[in-house]
């Protein structure tokens, strides 16, 4: 299992609903959480996203749609009796913020808390699990920012179960053949492992590129992604602004995925002047086909299936029109 | 007008759908907050609280979860083109709370903030309104903790225009009345204000008190209030912890609104061991039988009326039953 859920998809400003930005992504029994918003701990309340399974947290940038829901949540970890170890990855100036927020709010936690600060992201593998590898990509925004590449480590091949039945393998053997063994049988023969083996599965990948503005460099890096996160904070009419503000649009995120060969699109991180989002979808289709407007609370499979089996649908969000007193980014 | 809106009413964990602790006082056309737990901002939005009346921020304590919203808060009222300066309150600490959190995350806020430290509450006025007056209240909590008492100021006698039509005073006289000038008609009559004063309107008065450990010397300063919000984390059953931890019980709580004669009393700041909330009814409605429990987005009035009138309702709570990882408070 291997998916990704949408906590936040606002930029800066909350609006119509939408919140700051935080995505939690599964991979089979652990959960990794990309960046942490304020309200982050309550949107996952809200989606019944499991707090024992965190495993770690990456953290993109400093700025506070990213990150000021962080504190509360490692507050609330610790009141939870959280015990084990929490890996938390973000720039140059991470360690002091918590430890100024904890300082000054009398804050103790009762787990031990891994920081890790990256000055300078270069694609190399950060945290890795048994099957999964996580890398640093750099991002172009006003502050030192990382994007995150998750990826699957290579897979062994099938293994050809049927076949070995019909082979007369006893199922006591089946193992160390799945691991890559020859074995000999009680008959004698020996059963090579490449006999039993069909296709290896595909290695599925996750990229999270927020904040920053149009950097093509990364398509090259990110081929083949099969799920790309790319904000998409303004529509093409705002350019400028993006420009300005290191942001990117969607035709730009849709670029992007289109020169990875990209699997599909998801885009966030919008500004709060678009109360509706169509703009932002066909401006993005019309150069990348795959690609999807993120809703909160919509858990994205990350591997095979048609886009509806893996959650991606066009839907209206629901948002409440007062939230709106603002056309900041 | 004279109202609180409830925004947020868990204590330190986020539980069953109940936010951390923040406030909304409205008094006439200016806005008020107490409190700023993480998300405050995000349910202003929701519940379609107006942010640019916001006049002043009161912030009790710097535990997380009663201030872990105010950077975020100042973020987007500078977002959302604020001008105008706001005034914060709030234990020492805070100044440099939020002068950190802004260097490490690189915020800069483009409205004038003013920082009011509070190093000794003790009930003295910290602001005013020409209508409404201010109180610092000692609290007993862990680390410095302040209450507020929102108090109204004296208020002219009801001016009996009936009274005035009757004895044919022409209305352009009416104002110089009201004021309490004596005036001279054009027919020589004098006539003095006090002819046509009626009663004096009372005054009403709002008292936060959160965190604190049950504090009975502070029903003699709150005689007569209106309405007593007071935190009831626990129950009785609980009491050893309430003390341990420096919080109060339901039955606390009601023991101080019915010692200071209290109109009504709110309770909030729920521990999250608590999936319901009955028993804090029943416990305080047996000391004070005005208790009431604390809804999120109700809206409560303060001053006259029936309780169902001001918005004093018992109703079940929404909850989401993931919303309980804890047994913390």
């Amino acid at each position: 299992m291997f998916r990704v859920q949408v906590l936040g998809c606002s930029s800066a400003v909350p609006a119509f609903g939408r919140h700051p930005s935080a995505q939690y992504v599964q991979h089979h029994e652990r959960g990794f959480l990309v960046d942490c918003g304020e309200g982050t701990q309550m949107q996952m309340l809200r989606y019944g996203v499991r707090f024992k399974r965190l495993e770690a947290i990456f953290i993109t940038h400093l700025h506070g749609d990213h990150v000021f829901g962080l504190p509360g949540l490692l507050n609330t970890l610790s009141l939870n009796n959280r015990q084990e170890e929490l890996h938390v990855f973000g720039p140059p100036g991470l360690r002091m913020l918590l430890e100024d927020v904890f300082k000054h709010s009398q804050g103790a936690l009762r787990y031990p808390l891994k920081i890790t600060e990256i000055g300078s992201p270069d694609h190399s593998v950060i945290y890795e699990t048994p099957f999964l590898a996580v890398e640093a990509l750099p991002l172009n925004h006003k502050v030192a920012c990382i994007g995150f590449l998750f990826r699957e480590k290579p897979k062994r091949p099938q293994f050809l179960a049927l076949k070995a039945q019909e082979m007369l393998v006893p199922k006591a053997y089946f193992r160390l053949l799945k691991l890559g063994n020859a074995v000999t049988l009680p008959d004698g023969r020996v059963i090579e492992p490449a006999v039993l083996q069909g296709p290896t599965p595909p290695q599925y990948s996750f990229a999270y590129c927020s904040d920053t503005a149009y950097r093509p460099a990364l398509a090259e890096r990110l081929q083949n992604v099969s799920l790309l996160y790319h904000e998409a904070t303004f529509l093409e009419t705002e350019l400028a602004r993006a420009i300005e503000t290191a942001h990117s649009t969607a035709a730009q995120a849709a670029a992007l995925a289109r020169d990875a060969g990209a699997g599909r699109l998801l885009m966030g991180h919008f500004s709060a002047r678009y109360k509706t989002l169509d703009g932002h979808l066909a401006e993005a289709r019309a150069v990348f086909p795959q690609s999807w407007l993120a809703f909160e609370g919509q858990v994205y499979t990350i591997g095979p299936g048609t886009a509806e089996e893996a959650g991606f649908v066009d839907r209206k969000p629901i948002f409440n029109p007062k939230h709106h007193e603002t056309e900041a980014e």
